[in-house]
């Protein structure tokens, strides 16, 4: 496939996986003992496979716990389980293995840009070793039980994060979903739903897991994917031709006020950073985009607290923190 | 008086003097043989004063003199004046004698920051050279008869030009017009009265001009300029103590703006220019006042399209000459 770094900003695919003769996660509750079972058979075999931390959601801060989240390393059902949530997290951050969330065992991996294939090869290593080690909850006929019939099968979900700006903008972007739900695949707003303050990020992924094998479902996730940055391009020198230099001041006055202000609050920063990443990829801007995708993740209220130090920030102290990051990070390159 | 170079922009200084048995410039039209001796006349004044251009304005073209317009060197009166209007400003761009306008001599004396003595050392220079060469037409009660009577007497006007605004914000210039009024004074805006984006120019000089000695007249002007200064100065740290960061954003950001915008109109450009002027006045910015003011001035349509090259510009064109000026002149630093 071309080089999309422009469009996709990441790439996940997880599993969720069950083991046999354990209840499910939401019937655990009280139940330490087995509870602590999965957690300790889940760590043995990641000790087998990578260096990482562990996260515990009952002794670590809540804001740790939504910076964890704000970087997608676990989801807001695993922070909210304070009795028995853990997560592994490999130390190079891209596999993450959540224990006790919906299903026993949730392994993901996340890398940047396209990269479905070396997502779905860690996972699927992972895989191999806990089916080698435990017994999981298996059927022949339904593939892998899991906790919500949604996920049973291959129990996988494969996405991909895509920065949408010009088929937003254009409003040719509900015509790519239409097709994309043909497909058997959802659209997600990331940010919330298609405005400017959302970043234009969207997230691709399958709606089934039963019934096909995983290795098609990984083809028909990178077919659309490549079908939607090939109609991103097209908007996007569109955008450019149209608009000229009334898009180039728009990219360069946005980057001129991350550059500037002394406080950003959220939304405007969003905003912004949506006309400096469409700036960069139109090469109006000689930025770095992953920079930017690291800051647009790194912005977010938690991981800002953190960053600053790890006290609770005031709304307000945070939008100065904000834009501190934000200018620092931009004029490092 | 202490040093007011975040407040005061320009000092000026002119006389308004006419010849002696040569009827007034607006009985002047159709009689070439009258008006060419006024012309002759101020400048073998000139010649033995100082080097000069002259200009005429039925010789030059529009934008021309339109720029003279806008850099202060002439008066719209004298602009409209293709007929036999003239002028001539000294290399020094410190003086300029207006010829034909109102009266037949209107000559003047601008320097930057507060100069009312040596404005008007220059234009007494200019004034005892003329009494030497040519008959002025005075009269023993009257003073110098000037076109419209409210220049009779002494003839002259003496005005600063200052930049306010704290004291337009704070919403305490009314109070210090109405004072300046009451010492025989008049305030007026200087690109549109009391808005942002007029840029809180404000130009302070006498109203009335006869039964009181030159002197006297620019000891008061001296007075009420100093008494704004202070004014302004207090509010300034007034604002800068009750607005704190949120002032350090809007000068900050309008800084980011001039200096990443490819296309600024001028009502937007004076609202940034008047932000970073106060920024730079408070020691937010670090930026050097003669050289905003000197931008202010640049700016304008006219100046724009001979700085661009002389063309006549549309607006889009002026927009984008005027954003690239600004950036260019504001990374000099």
């Amino acid at each position: 496939m071309a080089n999309y770094d422009n469009i996709i900003v990441s790439t996940r695919v997880r599993l969720a996986r069950n083991l046999k003769d354990i209840p499910f996660p939401s019937m655990l509750k009280g139940s330490p003992k087995s509870s602590e079972k999965v957690i300790n058979s889940v760590i043995a075999v990641c000790d087998k496979l990578f260096e990482y931390n562990v996260y515990k959601m009952n002794s670590i801060s809540e804001i740790d716990r939504v910076a964890l989240q704000e970087m997608h390393f676990i989801s807001p059902n695993l922070a909210a389980n304070t009795e028995n949530g853990v997560v592994c997290i490999s130390k190079d951050k891209k596999m993450s293995i959540m224990i006790n969330e919906e299903d026993h065992i949730r392994a993901q991996c996340v890398i940047h840009g396209f990269a479905l294939e070396e997502c779905y090869k860690n996972v699927n290593s992972f895989d191999d070793k806990l089916s080698e080690m435990v017994q999981v909850a298996y059927d022949e006929k339904l593939g892998y039980l899991t906790a919500c019939p949604t996920n049973l099968g291959t129990g996988m979900r494969a996405s991909v994060m895509m920065f949408l700006p010009a088929l937003s903008q254009s409003g040719k972007l509900s015509k790519v979903i239409t097709m994309v739900q043909q497909m058997g695949l959802t659209v997600r707003g990331m940010y919330g739903e298609g405005s400017s303050a959302a970043g234009y990020l969207y997230q691709i992924s399958n709606q089934i897991s039963i019934g096909v094998s995983e290795i098609d479902l990984l083809k028909t996730v990178a077919n659309a994917v490549k079908m939607i940055c090939e109609s991103e391009e097209l908007e996007r020198d569109k955008l450019h031709k149209i608009q000229g230099i009334a898009l180039d001041d728009k990219v360069s006055r946005s980057l001129g006020i991350l550059l500037y202000a002394k406080r950003l609050n959220s939304s405007e920063f969003m905003e912004h950073m949506a006309n400096v990443k469409l700036g960069t990829s139109l090469g109006i801007l000689k930025l770095s985009m992953p920079m930017l995708n690291y800051l647009t993740e790194f912005c977010q209220p938690a991981s800002l607290c953190n960053y600053s130090g790890g006290g609770k920030l005031s709304a307000k102290e945070r939008d100065e923190a904000r834009a501190e990051l934000v200018r620092s990070k931009i004029l490092e390159r």
